[in-house]
């Protein structure tokens, strides 16, 4: 049988994840979660996250710039260490280079690498580079740490609470969208296109609301919340319940949508690539974390829907009545 | 300027280094040695390094089983953590596979890296699964601890040290010829094929030697010495003395040179992959440890040359003449 015929996530259960259990210390959390996390001392554990890009799997080198795809390779990673809550505190880089690349290329992918690692004050402390014989091949890894009891763990949500994300969603595929199929120039484009390029991972964000007990289970919105969201509810042994009208959506992508007939909906449920965070809170806390959060960054806790007791399971309901929605995020083996 | 007309030190030097220096804490060391060295506590730091393996570029996928691919990814991460005299702790595997690869070669990959994971005790704790748009495409990242005092730097190589070597040198790239030239069947490939296809780290042997003060320099011969002693004399500010007829050189490599015309001193100072380690060791210290490493590991510390005082350079003398040796070592983008 080939890899094709196989899912993204039964490759990690079924192949990678098996027969280390044994090696693996009691207080040491591995594959499974946004970061592994690992025990420094009694109070911080390390977390440590890794992504690989691969050039027309993840990127055309045509449709971003060095610059921009320098600054969403630490990005991606730096939003892994976000959804646990965590500070980042160093970056490893591996990169494999076609032999004609240019060096200003290279040069330009590290100035926007430079530009996040400088913002979020993350060091670049090690890497590897190579030679590659098919396209540009990018590793990045980030080390951070957090307090034990400020963990957020995606296993953490419980009935009653509240699902809530940080942004209106679908932007990002709103912007792969005008890339894939070459719009002409619009008014709605230009954040559309910013949200897919150059994503800002929600450190500051992850880290006020890892500081609130009442914040339960966090993960950050990379492959689309219809698959985000599946993997919080298995984790939890929950179901969770998604109200369609409350999904927040920019202006922007609706006259996008309105314009090329899509459906905003789906792209926000699906598209992936968000990089904000989903998070389920306490619903009695709710409203006043909210307002909380509202006054710290300006911006809205947006809830979208419930967390109940049941088999784990994700249903959308719009009006009341539930929808049949083919939105199962993004698989990389799909 | 394409990518082809720099060398691999300079763009690491040049490009990936430059302008992070005020983001790194002052206790913290990043690009530049083995591994990255981040102190936890007063006692003890972790260390971090990754490399990159790319298909067609370090391996051939016909000429390397999974199951040897899959052990020499960790093998060469665990060889890093080795020369600082480090304890691996955890890994972390990102993986590229083209959609028509069969699941059984990732299986047996699986296995390969298990095998040294569970010899080693170091556990897979995360990583990064998706397609791929050409080849194989694998990075490891391994996380390992030392105690401060016991790191064994690049940089600390002083006049009047020995540079002595822990196994013959050149098998590796032995193996390699007998691969790329198809070779008939001989007594001789055995070993040289192992050496290349499953190198085992020196982990036990690093952190014997971690724990010897006289000990001084260390680091993993992973590009050949030419290259790798290189790094030693500038990191330590020394000059390097190499005397050819100490170099050990086993057997079967020297069968396979007679047979197939190659210079085995050549392969044994630039072929690189042999994945030992070579160390710098006080002079006057060197018979005593070497007979207390030889008691332990029932083998020899190979003394291949002294350190001197001097601008960085490594000298190759044969019967006490200068011989000049086209034996720059290893470079990924040559």
């Amino acid at each position: 049988m080939q890899i094709s015929g196989f899912g993204e996530f039964d490759i990690i259960e079924k192949i990678f994840k098996p027969g280390f259990d044994h090696l693996i210390p009691e207080d040491v959390t591995g594959i499974g979660d946004d970061c592994a996390i690992i025990p420094i001392d009694d109070k911080q554990s390390n977390l440590y996250t890794t992504d690989l890009l691969i050039e027309d799997i993840h990127f055309l080198r045509n449709s971003i710039t060095a610059f921009e795809l320098g600054f969403k390779s630490l990005a991606v990673n730096l939003s892994d260490i976000a959804a646990m809550g965590g500070k980042p505190e160093g970056s490893f880089l591996s990169i494999g280079l076609p032999p004609d690349l240019e060096i200003s290329w290279i040069e330009a992918f590290m100035q926007g690498f430079r530009k996040l690692s400088e913002k979020e004050y993350v060091p670049l402390l090690g890497g590897d580079t190579t030679k590659s014989s098919c396209g540009i091949v990018i590793n990045v890894g980030v080390r951070g740490t957090i307090l034990h009891q400020q963990i957020k763990r995606r296993s953490a949500a419980l009935p009653g609470d509240i699902i809530a994300v940080l942004d209106p969603l679908g932007n990002s595929a709103g912007g792969l969208q005008i890339i894939l199929n070459h719009y002409p120039d619009h008014d709605c484009h230009a954040n559309l296109l910013k949200q897919h390029l150059t994503p800002y991972p929600k450190i500051a964000e992850g880290r006020f609301l890892a500081g609130i007990n009442k914040v339960h289970a966090m993960i950050d919105v990379s492959d689309g919340i219809g698959s985000d969201l599946k993997h919080i509810a298995n984790a939890s042994d929950a179901a969770a319940e998604v109200y369609l009208e409350n999904i927040p959506l920019s202006t922007d992508l609706k006259e996008l949508c309105r314009l090329h007939k899509f459906d905003p909906l789906k792209l926000a449920v699906s598209g992936g690539e968000d990089y904000t965070l989903l998070v389920t809170i306490d619903g009695l806390a709710f409203d006043e974390i909210a307002m909380h959060y509202q006054k710290q960054f300006k911006s809205y806790l947006y809830p979208i829907g419930r967390i109940l007791e049941g088999e784990p399971s994700v249903v959308y309901k719009k009006n009341g009545e539930i929808v049949e929605l083919d939105a199962d995020g993004f698989d990389h083996f799909a």
